[in-house]
């Protein structure tokens, strides 16, 4: 499992650096912590194509900036899903490997509603993620995500890490199963 | 009106490169385009603000890079929509201005579609720049998009400029009606 985890200020991360440690306990799990490997958005292409062509499942993992991914993982996208690698014309290098979106959103689910602050279900602002997997012939897993990180205590924290170890578990296994059943 | 331009490859780009003429020729119009002022994705967050602050009208212009903008555009999101000036307690710089999405496709209406290889109609993917705009309290104009923007004669082309000029007109006219009767 590779995990493209995008964190901006790891210091103040919580949430997602709990989810990191979760994720990073797997069985021949790979992290790849983009602030920390590109603070200058230098991205070495070819060293993440290797990394993809590696792994079977892909985890991208983030806080949630703006209704999508902070801007080195978007720049990630941008460079590594590369035409004729990852889509388009010889683009099948990631046909048949599973995608899973983990993020925290910050705000409770409350604010993901007509009547909160972030208006509409989350739901809503995944299609973007989910179409850039499937787009490079991924399979998409249920995205993991935990709301109202900004004031999460730490037993509610321990909860949604327990929960993300089960999902894991699916996760590996669905996509394994669907992946030699083409 | 400020446009705010993202285009990795200006030498490259057609249709963006069109729009922009257009939307430059408008009355007041300022132009920053981003990776030309930043292609080290360092940001100089008080000067887009300054910029932000003296438009009324503010346009994302730029070709739709994986359902979104491209990664320095979202760079700029992340770090000049900054909590405290353009959102939260105290941060109400934008409230009222109005905000376009100008952009282009690449691939034609019927892609965007559940038989097209986009699988969505485009208004699905709006959804996180819609609320983006929305969340820091600025108006929000429907966007123009190009479609078909890969394989466009110049005739048509033409045809998008006029529209687009037809529509800033709108943009303004509507935007600055709402904004002396909140």
């Amino acid at each position: 499992m590779l995990i493209i985890h995008a964190h901006p200020r790891p210091s103040q991360s919580r949430v997602v650096k709990d989810l990191l440690s979760v994720l990073h306990t797997r069985p021949g799990a790979e992290v790849r912590s983009l602030y920390q490997l590109y603070p200058d958005f230098d991205i070495d292409v070819e060293a993440e194509q290797q990394a993809l062509q590696r792994a079977q499942h892909i985890v991208w993992l983030a806080p949630v900036y703006w209704y999508s991914v902070p801007a080195l993982m978007k720049h990630w996208f941008d460079q590594v899903l590369a035409h004729g690698w990852a889509y388009g014309h010889g683009g099948e290098a990631l046909k048949g490997k599973a995608c899973w979106w983990v993020a925290s959103a910050g705000a409770p689910l409350s604010a993901y509603t007509p009547e909160g602050m972030h208006k509409r279900p989350f739901a809503d602002y995944m299609a973007p993620l989910e179409n850039t997997a499937r787009f490079c012939g991924m399979q998409w897993f249920k995205p993991f995500v935990v709301h109202g990180g900004h004031s999460t205590a730490p037993e509610v924290l321990s909860g949604w890490c327990a929960s993300l170890k089960t999902q894991c578990e699916a996760f590996e296994a669905l996509s394994a199963q669907e992946g030699t059943a083409p």
